[in-house]
């Protein structure tokens, strides 16, 4: 691994700002700026109608995203047919962050940005966060800061660049460009923009709803093969278990696990108009299911300051419960291991998608006569081990109103035995970011968990 | 690479059956069985009918296979918008070889099979060949032969299990699994079966229309690294070119131009009825574009004697031209590379496939004012190089009919210069079995010149 990557890695003071001096920023810019986001009547949701022949909710220049209906059927889980409304955005948006060496560590540009779902307002962002229709311009805004590096960046200066899926049960088929470049030359920081070290970062990631999704997903691609040896920390174990290509199971093994699930498991989505989808109903302020769970979809008038755009309209999806997001890790033959889920989810591009050990996003986990696999076990504490993390982070606020997830990494003891599941599959963090050099394999909740594995 | 598989590759002889016999046996064959296909008019398509709403040709079951309209939108090549008939088959299929090893040489167990679409009646498929209707028995035939090999398959006797896209532009986001299993035990050789070794299978390869598209599709991912220094043959450099794990540009790198290009081309492919696609005649006997060109699907009514189910009707896709897919070959500081070609296709999974260095199958590529990229070079002999394999190939005799394609692999001159397109890539035959192992990278035609690469 690069040297001063590394360092980032292991850093956790900066000599522009302090972590708290960072949270403090952020506080500072929270009552700094005016965010107002009301809930309106889609009736009153400027630029957006339902269409009259689907009732289909869309932006009236056709671009942005829309609310459309879907029919699912599949072959697994509790339900196996059923429809739905979902974001439909079936585009590239581009999530990239600029990196640069300073004194030999390397700093990451990120961006203090508010976006009306947001819980706490402002969250740290990638350096550029754009849509298509952002970067094309087609809202005739600002053109968005940075991008222009991005474009214009020359082979040797990517650390990273992948397509990555978005949250599959709310977004069809939605993906992102996840890009990492380096600069060398010197570049405009801007007034909302600041430098900080990957150990900041993963600092910062400790706090609820501090760093926002689309930065945790981007950063959760860095390959970070360190060499500590010796040393008893848990980091030295999650850089053996990064060096190591082959644990419990090879990758051709793994491969061939996941093509024989994505026989055995059918899925297939058919977009309807929102207007055929049953058992939710649109009323003049919502979109919402008849036993009011799930999600609704709501329309809100927002007025911020500091975007390229001040003031809009748009539909925005709110959750009807927190939900809980779980990776199991532990050690097997000396080597870390990550228990990953082969979980069927109905945006997916390609039917399973890795997610992580416990994914209850959809339903309250809490309420359901059956809980998904070892939800239970979890909560009572049956399954013994120790908690690496443990915070609440936010799905993307552009689109997620107020949706936070609780989002745990926990170590299991040695002697834990977990009875085998063939859709559950032990990975070593180099097998895991194998996957994440190619599209497609690992959800966003998995990466987001990955993201935040703490080295120090 | 494993010795036996090595020893198969270079081994065109065979204790069971000569080249020579295999071939006088597909002849026999092919006089053997009586085979009709006749073409019947939609109405006398028994068990298939237009739906009333959308006017799409669907089977009664609402199973197999359906002809649908596609409306597709996207920013490159010569037409950016239009709508066209399609075949909707949302499903995975089996495509499964058994091998097995006698005296060290591994050899393939392929059926001469008959597909109702084949120039030549019979061809060599792949031991186990079915649609997910098949093999769930929709239709009430017989179980088809050797699936239980598959489904028992331990995770040790797998050497390979990748699912692949097929022909992106008649197909919607259709897949198969591609396997190749191993076994020790004896099994009973059907009589429409035989075991060829690798090397028999490449010089079966050089004949017109007589390894089936599947077979090749499946063969195409095995890793074949053998170790034969010192040695100038054509060989040596394909198997230094599966070892090389770089070329002229790094695996990130390429990862990297194929982000860039994936967020470039924009593809929006929506399923729309059948009866609404513009400039396409749906008569009693055939659906046609107005111009005669692409492709038509008509109704035949099947009788063969040796397949599960002896009679039936069904649509077939009738190609309206010969195509041409041609894969340029070329040394670069001493590594063979090839040359690909990342292409949007209609049907893609992920907007941007690799596609041979040259794929002319939609159109007349003879005809068309302005020729896709190589083709006039390539006609007219200015790019000079040496061919090492001109053949004709069918594609799936299941689905298409009669369809033929030109297949050429051209070692070029090493002087020979091409100018820089960042939609054409050289890639080392490492680089390609890498994204082979993946899904959705490389396009069913330019697996079949893979397949086709001669070492002998």
């Amino acid at each position: 691994m690069n040297k001063a990557l590394l360092k980032s890695l292991l850093t956790t003071n900066n000599p522009f700002n302090s972590t708290d001096e960072v949270v403090a920023w952020i506080e500072r810019r929270n009552r700094e700026v005016e965010v107002r986001v009301e809930e309106v009547p889609f009736a009153d949701l400027k630029g957006w109608h339902f269409e009259g022949e689907t009732g289909n909710l869309v932006h009236d220049s056709g671009k942005f995203f829309s609310i459309v209906g879907i029919d699912v059927r599949t072959n697994t889980g509790y339900e196996q047919r059923w429809t739905q409304p979902i974001i439909n955005q079936p585009e590239v948006g581009y999530l990239g962050i600029i990196c640069k060496e300073f004194d030999g560590v390397l700093y990451f540009l990120l961006q203090a940005k508010i976006e009306p779902g947001n819980v706490n307002c402002v969250q740290l962002s990638p350096t550029l966060q754009a849509t298509r229709s952002n970067y094309t311009q087609v809202h005739g805004g600002k053109k968005p800061a940075y991008l222009g590096c991005f474009q214009n960046a020359k082979p040797d200066q990517i650390i990273l660049d992948q397509l990555q899926s978005e949250q599959g049960s709310r977004f069809l088929r939605k993906r992102n460009r996840n890009i990492i470049i380096r600069v060398d030359n010197d570049i405009v920081v801007g007034e909302d923009f600041c430098w900080l070290t990957l150990g900041q970062i993963k600092a910062l990631l400790r706090r609820d709803n501090t760093v926002n999704m689309d930065t945790r997903t981007v950063l959760s691609g860095l390959r970070l093969e360190g060499k500590e040896e010796g040393s008893a920390s848990f980091a030295t174990d999650l850089f053996a278990s990064e060096r190591a290509k082959a644990g419990v199971m090879t990758l051709d093994e793994i491969l061939h696990r996941l093509s024989e699930l994505k026989l055995r498991y059918e899925l297939v989505v058919e977009k309807m108009p929102l207007k055929d989808v049953t058992d939710w109903t649109v009323t003049s302020m919502e979109i919402v299911h008849k036993d009011r769970k799930y999600f609704r979809v709501l329309g809100v008038n927002v007025t911020i300051e500091n975007r390229e755009v001040a003031k809009w309209c748009q539909p925005i999806v709110q959750p009807l419960q927190e939900g809980l997001c779980v990776l199991f890790a532990k050690k097997i033959k000396g080597v870390l291991h990550f228990l990953l889920q082969a979980k069927v989810e109905c945006g997916n591009f390609d039917v399973v998608e890795f997610a992580p050990t416990i994914q209850c996003l959809t339903g309250d986990f809490r309420k359901v006569a059956k809980p998904p696999t070892f939800v239970r076990e979890f909560l009572d504490g049956s399954i013994r081990g120790r908690m690496l993390f443990d915070t609440k982070q936010s799905e993307e606020g552009g689109r997620f109103y107020h949706e936070q997830n609780r989002n745990v990494v926990m170590l299991l003891d040695e002697n834990v035995e977990l009875a085998d599941r063939d859709n559950f599959i032990w990975l070593t963090l180099g097998q895991i970011k194998e996957f994440l050099r190619f599209n497609n394999y690992l959800n966003i909740q998995v990466r987001s968990l990955i993201a935040s594995l703490q080295y120090v």
